[in-house]
């Protein structure tokens, strides 16, 4: 297993791996060439960042039982589109918009991709990837209800926190997936309940979409949510991953 | 006015600017910093490409009184994403899915942004764009009814040709966009009819997004839609700018 960090220290970003309360520095991009350095950086010094910098961000709807409701059971998995520049890292800030209400946590096993491919079978989906962060799929349930589509209501600025690691070498399809709002426990479930499994998610969307490196998937949310309020935080905990907390601020 | 060419020559891409027959090469890039060279190219020698290779690309629904049909008169402008990695250049070839039906042109003005920026007032919405191109919004329609959002109906690969060129200095609120279906005329009018104009656009999908240069903002099409078939040409002419063409084959 190995955990990658995407930091900035003294203004420059950089990838390491994280070990313990350290992070070594890494020379290179994770989604292309690099190789591990002798450098060594407190833990404590650096800023961490969205672990990667995605081109592109699927996500898939209703995707635990546990989340359907009402709803029927998808025959397919149901994805939609988050827009690139609503990623943002731990620690930084969900703005809640003034001009609506109701906006949402997700808490969601997010998918890192690390490798250029389209059709890719369910089989060799594993080679696709590079690994696994939290991610919080910030929903604006007012404007996912009326607007034509679901772009702002899942694309606007900051509604994509992720981080706060890049995890390889784990078994992405059973671990514990748990949000906590204002330190509640609200979501917990274990991604062996995902109806659609990340290698069928990949596998349907290669089928029409190339996927690139950096290319991150939300692979759904587990049970209920509720709305998030001015200085709320919520924290997205998978296990081997780490936490990733966010702190929640109403626009000015 | 300038017509910037995004073109491959002998394997490798650069940026010039299109006079009459030739290209002049430009080092660097549009998108940032670059000069013009003393270096003329035969515009038969290369192959243009899409005119950048964006980031997001937003597209906006319902925006001609033509389109609408029974649909109620939008309230704001209906935004949607299609995938960057659905675009194409000129002369590329438009894949018709092989597992889905009906699937139609929609010729309409691109805008390309050149400058990020927020919340950005429709006042000021010129200074964030660097010019404005061709593009066919290819959408599946059964996708489009039956999924849930419409990411594949309209971000599958292949799904938008643009270009042939990103001119810089025309009046993109008042030019004839006309498309021809194998040399037929099936949709023309003039980009002064748009219920939204590029300024209420960029200004609305910048509230809550930030753009970034390399965006693309495709934004609306006019009138009534038709299918596509193997074998089929599309033609997308907006005056000032040129012809962005493209054949159609069904997928093998």
């Amino acid at each position: 297993m190995v955990r990658f960090a995407r930091f900035e220290q003294n203004g420059s970003v950089s990838y390491g791996t994280a070990e313990g309360n350290q992070i070594r520095r890494i020379d290179g991009d994770v989604l292309g060439i690099w190789k591990s350095t002798d450098t060594l950086v407190p833990l404590a010094d650096v800023k961490l960042l969205a672990p990667v910098k995605p081109n592109k961000v699927f996500a898939v709807g209703l995707n635990y039982r546990s989340h359907l409701g009402d709803r029927a059971m998808p025959q397919v998995p149901e994805i939609f589109l988050k827009l690139p520049t609503c990623i943002i890292g731990p620690e930084e800030t969900i703005v809640l918009p003034t001009d609506t209400e109701d906006v949402h946590y997700e808490g969601e096993l997010v998918v890192v991709i690390g490798k250029r491919g389209r059709n890719i079978p369910k089989e060799k989906a594993a080679d696709y990837i590079l690994g696994v962060t939290c991610g919080n799929d910030v929903s604006a349930r007012q404007w996912q209800k009326n607007d034509l589509q679901w772009w702002r209501a899942k694309g606007s600025d900051t509604f994509g926190p992720c981080g706060p690691y890049l995890v390889s070498g784990v078994d992405y399809n059973d671990l514990q997936l748990e949000l906590r709002h204002n330190g509640v426990t609200k979501q917990k479930q274990r991604t062996s309940d995902l109806i659609f499994t990340v290698a069928d998610i990949i596998s349907w969307i290669s089928r029409r979409a190339t996927l690139e490196p950096g290319d991150l998937i939300f692979t759904g949310t587990p049970g209920k949510t509720t709305p998030l309020s001015d200085g709320d935080t919520v924290e997205v905990e998978i296990e081997q991953i780490g936490i990733l907390r966010n702190k929640v601020r109403r626009e000015d």
